[in-house]
């Protein structure tokens, strides 16, 4: 299975970014893990990008807060596609990192999760790689199946206190 | 090769929408079209998410805008990704569509690319299907070279101008 | 008397929600409430909306966070006023989740109420009930005037310091 | 049937608000229509809040743009529901009169609909008297058939041009 | 002298109001403060504005959070100057209530003070009396003095600590 | 009768402004039309301020688009009122100006009117004077009346077409 | 003197960055322009920005709408000050290149003006290169009084209009 | 060298301006501090930035929150070039502070960093500097290098926590 990248633009992202780990974990992707700032790193960010593809990586996931460059350096220098989740980390709650992300020029794009959405980039990124592999696709369907009761199960619960 | 689905809610979205089906068919890719509306055919958008995997569909575009449900509609009935263009078509200049397509829940992702940015979401959704195809990965890279090119020749007009 | 639901997208809208559910009590409006997501239990949301009006409901309560799409999923597959709670649930302090709420296309309307709104979506759902209810009417004419007491005795309270 | 009150700030508003009215038309709905100014004509706007319902109406659809105070102005001054529509009538796109709306304090709601959402305030407005008149809910129940027709046609024509 | 009214829309705002009534004593203005909330108490809020003038005031002040349309209801049945201070009070930070406030349709007017700026609202008003008392204005030039020194010692404590 | 300076920030205000002189004008209330940049002219606008009062004004009415300093900078000089006028003039729709002039630091208060807001600023400054002025205040409740007979007539004409 | 480059993202932002480019010469100071891309031309950003300094330049100003990263990532690769025009480029009015220039994170700063403010990106880059050049000071004091006689002319001109 | 003015608004911006001297210290830069309010001690605000230039500066921070017209009045009485840090101070987390520095008429820049980014302020103002002083440039080389240290090191050890 191709690996997937989690590149963050500080360790300070890290509470977030660890919960798109853990869901990675969940679905058995090999992962990779680096803090790379597109401002302070700049080359060391762009050279992970250059090579990711031959280096075995299928999807980059690119987490940053403030203006939030880091994923369209990331795109910018790979074909791979690169998953965006902008990180509250200002005094703007994230807006200024989510339309950084997002509004990216045509040619180049990034696909945005929600603000902070870590687990949801990680699911993306499964879905991505399950495009061709059926066990993944099954494995996907299972943890929606798994959503699905512990709604129903809630349900339940409000159900015996209210109704 | 897995098709692209293109869903807009209303072909109000068409004009937008067509820089989306015409940069799919640059790469090659077999592309379906359709008119959903979340709201008013729920079942045929519920229904076509639900068997687009057995459909051959590897991906889904999802182009929607005001309240812009379509795209976490799709995604809540397949585990295939959902790729959103949030339509700017009410007086909030798009942003109630990107806020609505981006900021999903944890569990359901939908990706989002820039307001209007139809031709992103065609070439996002090619990076996906390149994933497992090096033949699209190729396309991929030397339209990134045409794209370089055309700026270097931007720029060499501009410095005839002014340098 | 027809029954009020109040579907929420998540039990972590509940502290919100039940002040919603305790007003409709005061009215002494039969009330049902569910947690239903629009995303990990469409069938759910879909099926309580399609068979609401034989089951005896006259209004519909959803509460959404983020994304929101609840209110628009109920909507679609019922002709019962759908009335809209936008949940402060993300970095984006319930703007995402009104404009999800709000903003709905022509032909499928979502009211909405101010975000965190909880106490005034049950009494105007009591109000739509007290259209042909004048029982109701009279309920509601006497909160009205304890409301109004209340301030006037706050008035009294406040002038007694300053005045 | 009870009546449907239409009240708008300013005649300037009209061309929006037609399309209110006439939607109401298409139900078959009784209505009257005013500009009373929450402003400029305070006495009217409450007088008719306070007789509305003496007067036979059953709902009150508000519209007003900038600080849009004529939703809360009526509201204020009768139990009947108040649907507000946000008017785009000013710098700042129908924002202000959105919040203005909706952002109603505990106890006396206005239910908001889409800024310029005349039709749906209409078709809501339809919801809430069907809530207690059968016709009224088979006539809303026909108008969504044909809205679901209509687009079923338009994915025909879309489906014929690019699939 | 004449009186300055401040009129608050709940008790909840006292917090902030209490600036603008203790700067109101600081000037000496003999001052009425009272709890009229524009929706549940809007007869009480009305009469008191149509009688203002008779009753010897000479500008009201008006604190109100979320739509805020207390400013606006008190402007529409007096030709007093009224001037809005906007409370944040809801999950938008006030920019609801500032928004309510400020943007007042053509024709009558209500001045915004910054959002919670009650102290302002309170200077404002003492302008408001001194543009025809001189002893007042006197004594808006030196609290003036005052901040204006205040300052200055500021400057001096930073910079023997930096300089 | 005290005077009202009206100071717009710029000649390209002027469009705007002019309703504000105008409106003025029909109350009879001498004017002082200037042009004052509060960035490329701080003294002529400072030297306006300081003075202001010794030259007979009683208000200055500040005009300002973009970052819109020159009510603070003027309400810096001075102890008159000074109303504001945030002026639309930037890709920001006049939001800029807005909290430009809106959010003064405690101590020296701009009294803000709605975005593009001049006759509602003229309205406002004779609100001011007529605290003195019996006869401005009858002129003020004549206008109020002939406004609302406007709207009265609005009504007619609507209901002629509609009821 | 030191040259100042002019990097456009884009060559659709000349009609603004043109201003930006007249105002320079204005001041006679040598001047590059180029166009490129952060996203489509990363290496010959990166290129120009890291050989600037031996380049003889400066000040680089930078110009990009939309994600606008280009400030950023020519920051990145140089100590050159980076002086940032977010350019009004999408549906959301600039706002978005606004916050992606000016939010930059600790460390690596963008300077930014105004949204489309090309003119004082030459201005500001003048003085900085004027504070160690005598003779642009004078410049820059010369053009100063040119604008401020200007309005000093409208302001004549206004007067004779109006006062 | 020339020094490096710091100008705050008010003294309870210290605790994040402190960051700004403590960094212009780490590059030996001379720095004077003050508190000078542009609206309560106008004047000294002027006369320090008409006389900073005889004075032997050559940049001028200025920190601000709310209105935060500091920047455009220092800008208005010097050509040195002058930064603007946005203080978030208010109910609108800056955002009022950002548009209010940055959105600065043509004519008189004022170049704005992030939100509470006065460490970026030193480091611009060190860029400024540099332009013409090669140690300075070597110093920022320097700090750059320990930044992409830092980050090099941060990388390693969520490598040997992750990887």
């Amino acid at each position: 299975m191709k690996k997937v990248a989690v590149i963050m633009g500080s360790d300070s992202d890290l509470p977030v970014v660890e919960k798109c780990i853990n869901e990675l974990k969940k679905y058995g992707i090999p992962t990779e893990v680096h803090v790379y700032s597109a401002h302070r790193t700049p080359d060391e960010a762009i050279g992970f990008a250059k090579t990711a593809e031959e280096n075995g990586f299928g999807v980059i996931i690119s987490a940053a807060g403030k203006a939030a460059h880091l994923g369209g350096v990331l795109a910018a220098n790979t074909v791979l596609p690169v998953v965006g989740i902008p990180i509250k980390a200002s005094a703007l709650d994230g807006m200024d990192a989510l339309l950084s992300t997002v509004q990216m020029p045509p040619g180049i794009p990034v696909a945005s999760i929600a603000i902070d959405g870590a687990k949801n980039a990680a699911i993306f990124a499964a879905e991505i790689l399950a495009v061709s592999d059926e066990q993944l696709r099954i494995k996907l369907r299972e943890e929606r199946k798994k959503a699905h009761d512990a709604v129903i199960e809630k349900d339940a619960a409000v159900c015996a206190k209210f109704n």
